[in-house]
């Protein structure tokens, strides 16, 4: 690490924090929608003020993607960084000690809706640049690629990608969405999850009625309750015939870094107030399990009368939002029509499904130049070796860069482990933020020697 | 139909009618205890400025009873008027083309949440009780009994009832929140089905949590779905075991009498948009399973993200709402029981039960002095027959007048049969609500000379 980087950020600290707050003020939903071309606009135009050549892209129908580019001293290499200014919804809101884009320091922390995801991560990287830029110059070319549309499970990414290869191509990309490991180390992924969010839907009749009725019309909240019901096994385990379809047994490689992760059930258990993980599971199972099993989870249930007490409502209409977690190289798109042939063979023909996002499971090597040059960085700025997982347990688009660039591509973020990422109450600690500047900094130094 | 009642109720009309808004004006909604007490003081304060010895009877953590008695001219004859003043919460407010509580007249109608049920039956009483007295005298005592929690299952009633028999002594009952038959007859139920208010709830995570977890953390929506999914069978019928003890074949004389209702399948089809009944059924056989089957609707759904579009969250908590319907002689709390412990015994001991509310069947014979002197007053003033159901379609606490005081009872109204009780826009016409105070007169001066 270099003195005069250090004395510099030490320097300009304040300054960055105070870009990072006025980043989390501007709300950016993607699934409401609610200010995402302001938060857009707003980025781009800081980006500009920092000396990066910046580009708002439109998308039909979609959010605006920010291109970003910067000649480093090194113009034969470039790196692609992936990010997204994009949030969660809020709510609950009642849930929040505080106004969700308050953006505001308190007790050493960043406060609001993205702090933690991911905006303080795409802010450390803004501020890497701009750092190295002031004290001798970026390292090598940087190419900047922020969506708003990565909470909604990234729908236009891949058309994007797909017709910008050429103005994308780069040596490797370091996705920075990612967060601390909890055990504090920092935490690098060398593939994430695909992921499919599908939102069933069945409408029986024109308008509620009095429940009365129920003898005689149909039920819309029974129709999507038995329809769930097909989905899983009594013991919750996805039922659908060939969803196992692409899962193999992890790799020994794999199962060794597996075996280095520091695993705290302990402290999981406490966090959720459970006493036993699902179907009892424990130490190395468990972590298996948590990265490599499928899930069919009920992110929401929505029928009829859903405030305090009782209403007697027959329920014209019944939904549920489902996200459905893919690994190794199960097929996001095969296992979407599988999941609709099944419903409609079970009988359930009147249940829609309409899809909000899909994406494919990804893997970069452990040896590749771009996860080294991560882990070296991180081993250097954090003083420890970073845990290493050869699958995150979360899902991103980052089978688009190994996939559809055929890139190496490592995940990785300064984000606190704890810090609520699509909770209420979410926060980054100052030091944390610190910190993932200077593994920003770090990260673009080596693999520009390497 | 004396001249001279019709020819007062013509001058006095527009006041009535300026009552009733007044009334729908005030929210009264039980189930949230929006506006309850302002509107039971409401009431209690303009019973008494019509000359009505009015009572507001607290209970313990229940809402107002409003109690009323006027003498009549035969004092050995007192008839017990039961309403209530609560109305349903007006969501989906959305869907409403006018402020559910504005209470005011536009094309000949009353439009608000609780003008047809059951605000306008109810003023509909008290206007006949003034044109009565106003007009030679009240040819009976009446005892009027408001209660301000029957859109919650009336949870304190039967205590109160059982209480105070000898305040409420009578000769018979007429529970005046009904309505008209959908053919546009007057209608005349000689009984109530049962009904249990239950909220199923699971909770088992302390907080929300991003779903990437769904394969290491329970699951409190996929809880809730295989529990609902236990309670009926791939039909949707109840397959909870020995709910249907108590259940009996409908005596040739209830047989005969629905054999007489004019059931217009082809309209209930139409205004709910179905092209068949539930498994199909029609005719005969609907209406008598509309009547007579038990039923379990699911009345809300509620768990994680209930908003637009998607957000990846693994619930820490979801509910149910469900209301079983009970017919001829199940015991509500018998059953009760028997669905605690099927889910118990089913392994769903992590899913509570909470009781909103229960209540029993009931029955009225069609020979009761009151039964007659009701079908006769609706004739004369409909100059049609009325429908007469062995059976009402819907719940009511009619079992504490029929089993806990020992009466006969009629359940009947004035409110019309499409008048949107329980949805949005509802509304009573100015020529139903003129009607009702008519039939009201009626009922009591035909039943005063019984």
């Amino acid at each position: 690490m270099r003195p005069t980087l250090i004395k510099h950020l030490k320097r300009n600290f304040e300054e960055y924090v105070e870009e990072l707050c006025a980043f989390v003020k501007k709300p950016s939903v993607s699934a409401t929608g609610e200010g995402i071309r302001s938060c857009a606009s707003f980025l781009a135009q800081r980006m500009a003020e920092y000396g990066i050549h910046t580009e708002t892209r439109e998308l039909p129908g979609g959010n605006p993607i920010i291109l970003g580019k910067v000649s480093g001293l090194r113009k034969d290499r470039t790196l692609l960084v992936y990010d997204h200014y994009d949030v969660q919804p809020a709510d609950p809101l009642d849930a929040w000690e505080f106004d969700p884009f308050s953006g505001r320091v308190e007790q050493d922390r960043v406060l609001g809706r993205g702090a933690a995801d991911s905006k303080g991560n795409l802010m450390a990287y803004l501020s890497a640049i701009r750092l190295l830029s002031e004290t001798g110059g970026l390292p090598m070319s940087v190419t900047l690629l922020f969506e708003g549309e990565e909470e909604i499970g990234s729908p236009h990414l891949a058309d994007f990608i797909d017709s910008h290869s050429s103005e994308l191509a780069s040596d490797a990309v370091v996705c920075c969405d990612g967060e601390m490991d909890p055990s504090g180390r920092p935490m690098i992924s060398l593939g994430m999850k695909g992921l499919i969010y599908v939102e069933l839907r069945c409408r029986k009749l024109k308008r509620d009625v009095h429940s009365s009725k129920a003898s005689l019309l149909p039920s819309a909240s029974w129709r999507i309750v038995k329809a769930l019901n097909e989905l899983t096994d009594a013991d919750g385990r996805i039922s659908i015939p060939g969803w196992r379809e692409g899962i193999v047994e992890p790799s020994t490689h794999d199962l060794n870094l597996l075996r280095e992760i520091p695993f705290d059930e302990d402290r999981i258990k406490a966090e959720f107030g459970v006493s036993d993980f699902l179907h009892g599971k424990s130490g190395f199972q468990a972590l298996r399990d948590f990265l490599y099993e499928p899930t069919c989870n009920i992110a929401g249930l929505i029928a009829g009368y859903q405030g305090e007490g009782s209403k007697t409502v027959l329920p014209a209409e019944a939904r549920a939002k489902l996200d459905l977690r893919l690994v190794y190289d199960q097929d996001a798109d095969r296992c979407l029509s599988l999941l609709r042939e099944h419903l409609k063979s079970r009988g359930f023909g009147d249940v829609e499904v309409s899809v909000f996002g899909k994406i494919n499971p990804s893997h970069t090597p452990s040896d590749a130049p771009i996860a080294r040059a991560a882990a070296e960085a991180a081993t250097a700025v954090y003083r420890e070796k970073p845990v290493i997982y050869p699958k995150h347990h979360a899902s991103g688009p980052d089978c688009l860069f190994t996939k559809n660039l055929g890139l190496h591509s490592v995940w990785t973020g300064c984000a606190p482990g704890n810090g609520r990422a699509h909770a209420p109450n979410e926060f980054i600690g100052l030091e944390d933020f610190r910190l993932g500047i200077l593994y920003a900094c770090e990260l673009i130094s080596r693999f520009a020697q390497n």
